[in-house]
């Protein structure tokens, strides 16, 4: 996919900001498998810098296109200040599994992480700032904003919404088995061995005072017990945005 | 705990830099709290500065009294290049749970965090930095540094080993069910609930060229099908700094 200057659209040039500098063989540039790996995450976390001074945020986050958006951080009071926007790198990160092998130089761990590099700003169009305040519940609990309370005008002043253009980014990715010096199977008897992680649901606990009669919406049919939060988060993000 | 110039060690004084400005009633100022959240996560996200820029990382990382160490990053390049230790934020959290409310204001996580702030310095000196490499897998594997082949001389040089002292640190945590305005639970008739949600390890696939004979090492019991991996680390992490 190339546009009219003859840029390939589906892939993040090569920078010296979104190099892959360690392990470049795991880099990722194209954006379907960072926007995968964005798409599967409930959280992330984001630098930015104050003061000179970097912090480094977990929040909840999603894409829409080639944005991310997020709510209210101590970077908000900061945008505001400045009156413009500020330079972040928001990162998500799957671990998938933990690596052991025959020397410490091999142990490894599964992974796919990106990072993505832009500029914050503030929205502060109303009309706007409603229709993210819903899709930020869509995102997570597909069609769930029609059925709770909507926003009153307080909670609305209260929460800071944050987007941001997608500028460049990389991904990563780690995705294979004990991968050991050749002479080091042989050698060295040291048991080794891949253990898969997974961040999985448990059975949900209803609110003590739920609705009587009220029954969980089928909806909520991908949220099952033992289901993986990044397929839950990657079927809800389809549902909601496709 | 104090200590002779009365301050308290067992707590880390708020100021701009660690003061948890969201929610601030979830925040945690004490050691014992915020290095439990540590000691739980074998993964971080360190954010950093580059050419005025931030950068957030993701990277295995462990702590020792006082001091986190990790293994090498983009960071260490520009660390080298100063000649001096640079700042850096890095942030753990553990999600516990998804919790849907009868408003999207009062949505939430569970979660437990941990932000800790200091000077990333390499460490330069060899003894140091072979114990160290040694104490990267011992923290995550507890004794299996005996039993794997030792670093060469050439593996030594090509890792950068990073450590940095404490300066102030903030923890957060949200341990709660569906917290909603009072009129809505009446008022609203939104299925609402918590899904726990836990990292959790799967069976082990054995290395494919694993030696005939070799047994998996009774050290390895910890890491069970289905056990959590925070609880893990915490283990493994008191097995080998006790």
């Amino acid at each position: 996919m190339t546009n009219a200057s003859g840029r390939d659209d589906a892939t993040f040039p090569q920078t010296p900001v979104n190099q892959v500098k360690r392990a470049p063989d795991r880099g990722r540039y194209d954006k379907k498998t960072i926007y995968e790996i964005l798409d599967a995450a409930l959280i992330c976390h984001i630098a930015y810098v104050v003061d000179g001074r970097p912090y480094c945020t977990p929040t909840s986050f999603w894409r829409e296109g080639d944005r991310l958006y997020w709510h209210g951080s101590s970077a908000s009071r900061m945008i505001r200040a400045q009156g413009r926007g500020i330079d972040v790198c928001l990162t998500v990160t799957h671990l998938d599994a933990l690596v052991m092998a025959r020397s410490g130089f091999h142990h490894s761990v599964n992974y796919r992480s990106a990072m993505v590099f832009g500029q914050a700003h503030v929205i502060e169009e109303a009309e706007e700032k409603l229709r993210l305040m819903d899709r930020f519940i869509d995102r997570v609990y597909p069609g769930r904003s029609r059925v709770i309370r909507p926003p009153t005008v307080q909670e609305i002043k209260a929460t800071t919404m944050i987007g941001m253009e997608i500028e460049t980014a990389s991904g990563k990715v780690r995705d294979k088995h004990v991968a050991d010096d050749e002479a080091d199977y042989e050698a060295v008897p040291a048991w080794s061995a891949l253990y898969p992680v997974s961040q999985i649901l448990g059975a949900p606990s209803e609110c003590p005072r739920q609705r009587p009669g009220l029954a969980r919406p089928d909806e909520m049919a991908d949220f099952a017990p033992g289901a993986r939060l990044d397929e839950v988060m990657a079927k809800a993000h389809r549902r909601t945005f496709r």
